[in-house]
């Protein structure tokens, strides 16, 4: 395995699109093959699987039932999108991996958050990012910067700061992995921050290679 | 939870659909209230599952993610159907369960059995039968029985011959709770001796409830 693999997470509302995007032009710019993706959803079993997890007709539906489905989303993802490209020397840039699977599941409160860590480190065969990106935003600005809300986003200020709660624990566990960064500040000087780090990994990725 | 549930496992072609509709129909003479159901695909979430694990434009699934959609459909399931019955105290008869998933994702020899039971038992919330009947029939035999053969029927005769052993295994295991049944022995000598075993579980659960 010859790639690196980028992602970024955080709440609703806190720009990782524009971010995401962002880091893949520049690192295009810079010359490197970059496959920009996304879950859930992005592979051919995915959008199958994104569709029932919103669909009106779904129902009700089992909160276990529900983190089996975003695991079997990241299984296909990781086999078919993640993992060729990584093998193929690609850098992948995603939005959203295994930490909002942790977060959302677990700050429900009816899930168990380490089996629920457990469950998506079985589904991605224990694929770990190099560097992941928490984009930190209080929950609140960041939901009321949105114009129409889905069924998560909706879900209530104590559910998005338990969240938010998550996406920091996680990257406290991890430092040397992980990149957080205040969403308020302007785009620019954030995508310059992230710029920088991603420049030292890949710089670092280099010199492992050699 | 006061009632009774009753799965029926074993290969492809061995007569548990046959076996299942039988025993509902005694129990429904005997005064009973049945649920008749099976895995995968009997709720609202689950039918939607079962189109994509059967759907030739699923193409190639990875064995985690098949794994994953499997176990989602047995979330759902418990917890919209057999739950519910089980405490409205009717009996629920059930067709495949998590021996299934077991013996057919275990058999493969991609995935780890002991990973894959570990799953299943998550997505059930170790809901276990009271009764599971293995129906157990040389491989080849049942296979032959079958007009049209679909994806898993058609994966050759090594592959069903592990699944056949999955099942005694698991059975061997935990003898208190398993009647294994030779299917080759005629349908009504089969279907009386399943009554008399399920005829003395009920005593049981009877005697217990007093």
């Amino acid at each position: 395995m010859t790639g690196v693999f980028i992602v970024f997470e955080g709440g609703d509302g806190v720009g990782k699109s524009t971010q995401s995007q962002l880091l893949t032009s520049w690192l295009q710019e810079e010359g490197y093959t970059v496959v920009q993706t996304f879950e859930p959803g992005d592979s051919a079993v995915g959008s199958k699987i994104r569709e029932i997890l919103l669909s009106p007709e779904t129902g009700e539906l089992a909160p276990r039932a529900e983190a089996l489905l975003y695991a079997a989303d990241k299984a296909a993802h990781c086999s078919q999108v993640v993992l060729p490209a990584l093998e193929q020397g690609k850098v992948v840039v995603c939005d959203r991996y295994i930490d909002s699977m942790i977060a959302y599941q677990g700050a429900g409160r009816v899930l168990d958050t380490a089996e629920v860590e457990q469950l998506a480190r079985w589904a991605s065969a224990d694929l770990v990012p190099d560097l992941t990106i928490v984009l930190d935003l209080d929950a609140d600005i960041a939901i009321s910067g949105l114009s129409e809300l889905d069924r998560i986003e909706s879900a209530g200020s104590a559910f998005h700061a338990r969240v938010r709660q998550h996406f920091l624990r996680l990257a406290q566990r991890d430092p040397q992995r992980y990149l957080v960064i205040p969403a308020r500040l302007p785009i620019a000087e954030n995508a310059a921050r992230i710029q920088a780090r991603v420049a030292a990994l890949l710089a670092e990725c280099l010199t492992l290679a050699d």
